[in-house]
């Protein structure tokens, strides 16, 4: 069997002007790798709509899969989900599924979910959501394109729940908890309750909102009712410890 | 006066596999904007003749100058001098002038410039040597495309031999402000104000720094009195928003 191949694009002047130093690429390669994978090119192009469909058009039809990262945000330099729209030739709208995810979210935090953050709630018809267990925002992938964050805490979370889907296995499921708390407080029993769930993986991401620390915590595997057992002992694990 | 544009080109199976993290295309981005110079796409590419010499021909097409990286040395995966060569037609062979450095270098050495390192001064016709303070194997500039090594430090010293020569454009500046609160929050006021500056570009990066989120504001252009009345109108904005 001849191995899969994929290609990177990774979007933002950010990275061209040398502002940002890119972190995703190196994530991705070794990701990749470990999976049989052969990531075979990597572009990065600006927040120009032109580029962005020229090098998705390119890299989605050179490899079998193409990750981009960068430019889904809710400010006007994000532009990435329309141009893999245009891509494709595909319709693209606020669509009813990203903003019950976003709604959900901004209900819960106490924040506003305006006309900017209902951006990220545009997603192309017929493509399939990412889940973003960090900031909720959700990323798609479109054909063979998947299309995620730049930031690399979200990267790396929306990666973790695209790739057991690629390598022919069975569907990533996972549920998430919030806790009031740094990750630094739940770390070891979190640690202990991870082996004892040997088929299932946990992430663990903080976040500060409104001056209090907080975690979010994943778990994620291919058997729901594994999953549900492990979130009922998380969080009787965190109330206790 | 339009700045003048660049590509770069990584090449190396290393970048690609994950095993090395790539460390000259933020190098070179920072050199570039520092200069007036746009860096407007980058590519890695594995070591594939045939893939270089589409990657070479594509970005010289498109951009005044393109940098590349790596596949300058002595072992046999080291091909990026025939395929830039045959990327322009043009004959390749060991040439006088970079044989003559080798033999210097290495008899001062006193190491033995066998057949291997003698590849190293396999230069095309017509180009221009670049030099290597580092270890004396010189990269070369055949029409556009400056061809350096992939070793961070060498690549940085032919760079810096190399950049003098280029006709800068008016350099470019920026002007930045950290605001403490996520992006979404300001994403409205943001793109109104950058409506207002044409000739400015603004951009908005969210980041997450010891637990906190915040995002940070970023006006580039190339006339500092105009960056200078857009920050003070983002910071009353951010201020008053």
């Amino acid at each position: 069997m001849t191995n899969p191949t994929a290609a990177m694009l990774v979007i933002g002047d950010e990275i061209l002007s040398g502002r940002t130093r890119d972190a995703n690429m190196y994530h991705l390669a070794n990701e990749l790798t470990g999976r049989g994978i052969k990531l075979r090119e990597a572009r990065v192009v600006s927040d120009d709509h032109d580029a962005i469909v020229a090098a998705v058009r390119a890299l989605s039809g050179s490899a079998d899969h193409v990750f981009t990262s960068g430019g889904i945000g809710p400010t006007h330099d994000d532009i990435t989900a329309d141009a893999v729209a245009d891509a494709f030739g595909a319709a693209i709208g606020i669509r009813d599924d990203a903003r019950a995810i976003l709604t959900e979210h901004y209900q819960r935090t106490g924040l506003e979910l305006n006309d900017a953050r209902l951006r990220m709630a545009r997603i192309p018809d017929g493509a399939v959501l990412i889940n973003n267990p960090v900031s909720a925002a959700p990323g798609f992938t479109l054909a063979n394109v998947h299309v995620m964050a730049g930031v690399p805490a979200i990267f790396q979370a929306m990666l973790a729940s695209v790739l057991p889907s690629l390598t022919g296995g069975d569907p990533l499921l996972s549920q998430m908890i919030d806790v009031n708390r740094g990750e630094g407080e739940i770390a070891t029993p979190l640690k202990a309750l991870a082996a004892q769930f040997p088929d299932l993986s946990f992430g663990s991401y903080p976040y500060q909102r409104d001056g209090a620390y907080g975690t979010q915590l994943v778990v994620r595997g291919t058997d729901a009712g594994q999953i549900g057992t492990a979130i009922i002992a998380l969080t009787k694990l965190v109330k206790s410890s």
